[in-house]
Order: structure tokens, then sequence, then C-alpha cells
């Protein structure tokens, strides 16, 4: 990960997230923070003048409804005629009506990254997985690596499946970070705004697996580093201080947990 | 109040609200800190899937527009298929259009318990009131327990009053309850998240009053244990705080507080 | 600005902003804190009734769709009808689907103020300008008075163009603001919150000019107050601070600042 977050801020990527309902604002503070700039958009009738502006995009999923569907299928088109790199956050795929417009969205369109829990990843790989409201259970390192790369293979992209452990696979080469912290379940919406600063990576180097891990170690490093100055686990003030971390972490202090992670 | 924090976060319900598009943030990291899973939607296609997930559901109507009614409709109509408990929120109910809309809600289904302010529920009781915006001014205990109990009596449910002083009642049992602080009004959406973690407590137990009754003694005494901690009267640090202490809050901590203001 | 603050505390005015899908928390809740009552709606059909029930409107361009082009138009009628000062945002106004409305709301009606950056406000004027993403690139004191003077005569309004330096101009008299914190490029959503809290401000007063200036001067020197007690750039703790200042913040703090401005 040569300097990546420098090469990040030195760009500035504009990122176009099709966002959902609930977490816009926080996903877009935390792509902001990571140094990028994030765009929004609700209409069909701009996906391509946001998409053409912007350097990657992220379609969340996570309060699909018909409007969206329009929008996300504009922005896809784009994205693909304009060769920008795509992050798809399938929110919840499990569930039908998701599942099958996912699906379908997968079968028409090639994506960059999927990033998602382990129930989701497993769902868009035709695998069981047990999993409770929007929280995808755990499983062993093992079973969760078989899971991505089988999605990453079926899908010709990269899978970051996210969670106590992150893996990151492009069905070849395959990342496992174990960095992180369990405040990211304190607060609602932290999968979101890896998916959006997933895509900010994307824009900087030209493996999207190297982006991508290094995105996610960058994101998780941030929580780690926020966990270890809390007295106790608190929510609100973790989300306050992610933010503030992730506009001053840089890639030496990435690095040096990186090769903690990997020696321990 | 048996260790009702204590059961659900053991059960860890799923909550799914029907939200308005300004705070579902807020309403998703308040469900989360209590300790139940927040889901939301906002497609009609979903609403049955959703519900069957849920332990119970909130309507909020904050900015209730076409494609949200045709969402409240199907999640109600499934909410009372599954014998899922219904929470609904009637924000601003005495402007025409909301009004209109929930009084046809009420007439064809049965909710488990509404939860406004005394402008909300006195509109929906057909009594007059003084508002101004979205508050709703302000009563002696005496008025504010005639307009829930009789808006329970009429609609055969749990009318939860919340302001200065709450009124929890079902029309014959009434709990009054004193906890709280004013710095709920510097925050936008408290209503918001009370009504959604009222929801949460549905979920645990079953008696309605009693478990709206617990719900709004958590966030009130969560609420009165941030302010005393604070130096001044500070919005911004008093939200954060506030999910910190639903995250902490136990029912010892409740309990106590309940017992004050009995004995006050 | 002869004690606005304290004057609209004291009216309590309501403010309806249509907003934008992803800041419209912040929004609400950095009206609320300078002391007024925010409201908003996702609805055309209850336009009308919101807006009577207003004192002033914003009209937030940020996430345009077809759905709020109708509400837009209902309520920029409705206040026209009711006489009812109206703030536009024009969030990104130089792309093709958002200029067109823009232009062609503006050719149709009359807005009080326009508050927006200077590509924004570029734009609008007809004049060309180097932007990147949502943000707005700088200029010279000189280009951006006149950016501004000639927006503000073309439209016959109020135009307060926000960055580094504010120019806030009704074509005639020019009022130059210094005061801020290059803080408020690390959080999202600062210029939609400035353009909420100068409706505020309008319902205080009978010189849009000088309501404008005071709202901007106020929301300023409340960014300065915080950035000087913070000990680094942090995006979280800055709106968490921003927030308690806005409701902290009186007419003296603010005249001290404007008159050291002044005397640079």
């Amino acid at each position: 990960m040569p300097k990546m977050i420098q090469q990040l801020r030195a760009i500035n990527p504009v990122v176009l997230t099709v966002a959902n309902m609930v977490t816009p604002a926080d996903v877009a503070n935390a792509v902001n923070a990571i140094g990028a700039s994030p765009i929004m958009s609700s209409s069909p009738e701009e996906a391509t003048e946001m998409t053409q502006l912007a350097s990657a995009v992220t379609l969340n999923l996570g309060t699909l409804n018909q409007l969206q569907k329009q929008e996300i299928l504009a922005v896809i088109k784009a994205a693909e005629k304009f060769q920008k790199p795509i992050v798809i956050d399938p929110v919840a795929a499990a569930l039908p009506y998701r599942h099958q417009f996912i699906m379908s969205l997968l079968s028409q369109h090639h994506v960059t990254v999927i990033r998602g829990n382990a129930g989701e990843i497993a769902s868009l790989a035709g695998m069981k997985w047990q999993s409770h409201g929007i929280d995808s259970g755990t499983g062993d390192q093992a079973q969760l690596s078989k899971v991505a790369i089988t999605c990453a293979r079926q899908y010709g992209c990269v899978v970051a499946l996210t969670g106590p452990t992150d893996i990151i696979s492009d069905g070849r080469e395959t990342v496992i970070n174990h960095l992180g912290t369990s405040l990211f379940q304190t607060y609602v919406g932290c999968g979101d705004m890896i998916s959006s600063v997933a895509a900010a990576f994307l824009a900087v180097g030209d493996d999207p697996l190297q982006s991508t891990a290094a995105a996610i170690r960058t994101f998780t490093a941030a929580g780690q580093i926020v966990e270890e100055k809390m007295p106790a686990k608190l929510p609100g003030t973790f989300f306050t201080a992610l933010l503030d971390e992730l506009y001053q972490i840089d890639d030496q202090q990435v690095r040096a947990r990186v090769h903690e992670d990997r020696t321990d």
C-alpha cells in the first residue's frame, strides 16, 4: 500500500454514491474525511452527468425502491460507458425483493467490487448462511474465505466480505484483515461508509484488489485507533471520533498496524 | 419493570421503522444503542417481507408523502396479519394532509401504541390544543391525562403523550413519568427516537402499557443522566452523549430513578 | 445588527426547508439551535399548508428529483401568495439537469435570497468559473464581488456568495464577511445549514440584505469560535461543537467579531 491515502488526498477524487435514505450524511462525511469529494443524487435524469463527473461510484441498496432501481440502472450503464469503477453494497441481499434486483443487475453488468457482510456475500454466491436482521452472523476464517472467493469467481470481481475478520479477494489472490473494532457494530452505517470509502480508493492505483484492501485497512485501522483511546463502548462518541480519525490517519499509521496484524 | 432492558438486549429484536426523511440515522442509532436491531425500508413492494422479519414496527408520519402512504398501508396490513405490535408516530397530526390520512388509517386498522406530543394526541382525540410548528405547547397534568385517556379509549390502544411530563395510558390504567430533560427540545428527532425505541420494548413482555412505560422511562432516564453530567445546554454534545447513555443504561439505574420520581 | 439573534429567539419562527436527502437532520438541528423551529415536508400535496405555517422557506436543490420539483413549485407559489421570504440554495447549479430547472424557476418566480458558492452563483449569473465536484474553487475578492453583484442585479434579489470570504449583496449595497473557518469544508452540509439559518433570520427585521448578512456573520462567527477552541482539525468534533455554539452564541459575541473583522 504505497502512500495510497496521500495519493487519494492529492487527487481528491469525486465519489458518487447512490445512497440509502438512512445514512447518507454519515457516508458523505466519511468520504469527505478520508480526502475525497462526495456527491449524491436521487434523480435518474442526471445519472449520466453525475457519473461522468465522478472518479468512482457506489451503489447502495440499503433502502432500495422503484425510483432508485431506475437510478441505479442509469448510473451503472453510465459507469460502464465511461469506465468508472463501481462498488456495489448489497444490503440485506438475501431478502427476495433486493435479491431479485441485484441478481438481475449482476447478470447484465460488471461491477468492480462487491462489499458486504458474510450473509450478503453468501446470498449472492448461492451459499447458505445464518443471519439476523441486517446483521450477518459469523463463521470461521476458512468458511468466510470460501464464501468470498466463490462469490469473486462467480462475478469476476473483487469481493470484500467484512466483519470481525475481513476477507478481500479477486478469486485468485486473497487478503485477510484483522484490524478493526467491535464498536463498528454499535453505530449504524459503518458498512455503508466502508463501501463508499472503497470507491474513493478505487480512484487511486490500478489494482482494484489492492485499492479495496487499502480502503478496508485504512477504515478499520481508524476504528481501532479510536477504540484504543476510548474508556468504554460509547457509540455516539465513537462515530464523532471516527470522522476525526479518518481525517487524520496517514499511510504510515495504517502500514504499521497491517505489519503488526501479519506478525501476530 | 422487571429487567426489561436486559431481556431486550438478550432478544435483540428486529425493529422495522417506516421513517421520515429527516432523522432516520438518529432513530436507527437510538434503536441500535438500546439493544435492538433496526431495519428500514422505503419500498411498498418489500413491506410484507420486512414486517415478517421484524418483532415490532413503527410508522412515522414525519414527512408523509404518496409513496410512503402506500408503504405504511402495506406494513400495517402485514403487521396485523403476522400479529406484530405497531407504534404510530402521528407527527404534526393536526395538519390537514396528515390528519386525513391518519384518521382513515386508524378507522380501518388497530395499532398497539400511539406516541405523540400533546397537540398531536389532542388532534386525534378531536380535542382543541394550542401548538406552534411541530411543537405542541404544554398544559397541566390533569388536562394532559384527560387528552391521553380520551385518545386511548377512542382507539382502544396505548397512548404515550410525551413532553415535560409523559402520560402513558391504555384508557384504564395510567402511568405518569416526570423523568427527562429539557435538552430533548434542543435536538431534533428525540420524539422519533422514543417512538422506535417503544417498538423495541414491545418485543419484550406481553403488556403493551408496561412495555411502553418502560421504553419511555428508559429513554427519559438516559436523557436525565446525560443532563446531570453536562456543564451547559449543548445540543450537539447532548445527542452524542445520549447515544452513549442508551447503550450503557441498565434496569437498575432506571428503576432507581422511577422510584425517586414517585416519592418526590 | 441590533440584537437580531435575541429577536429571533423571542419569535422562534417556523422555518420550512425543502431539503436534500443527504443533510436534513443536520440542517434541522442548525435551525433549531439558532432558535427557530424547523419543519420539513416531502409532499407537494401539503406544500401550501406547510408554507402558510412557516415564517420563511428554504428550497435546497442538493438532490433534486422529479417529485421534489413538484414540491418546490408548490412551495414557491404558496410563498409568493402568502408573502413569505424565500431562500434558494442552488447546489451544483452548473450541472445541466439542475441548471435548467433553476433557470426556469428564477425566470418565473421571485426569490428573496440566493445562497451558494462561487461556482453556483457564477453559473446563475452566466459567468465562467472553475469548479470541482460540489466544491466551487476560489477567486479574489473583487472577482467574487462582481459575480455576486451581477447575480443580484440579474434576479433582483439578495445574493449570498459564501466561501473563505463571503459576499452578501443586493446589487446596490455589498457586505463583505471574513469571519469563518476552514473547518466548514471538513464537514458536509455547512452550506445547506447556512441557507436554512438565513431563512430563520429573514423572519426578523425587514431588510433582507441585513438579515442575510446577520445570518452569515452569526454562523461563521460560531464556526470561528469553535475552531479557536479546537486542538486540531477534527470534522466530527467540529460539527458537534458547532451545534453547541449555535445554541449559545449571542449578538454581542457576533458584533465584537464583526468589529474586529472590519478593523483588521
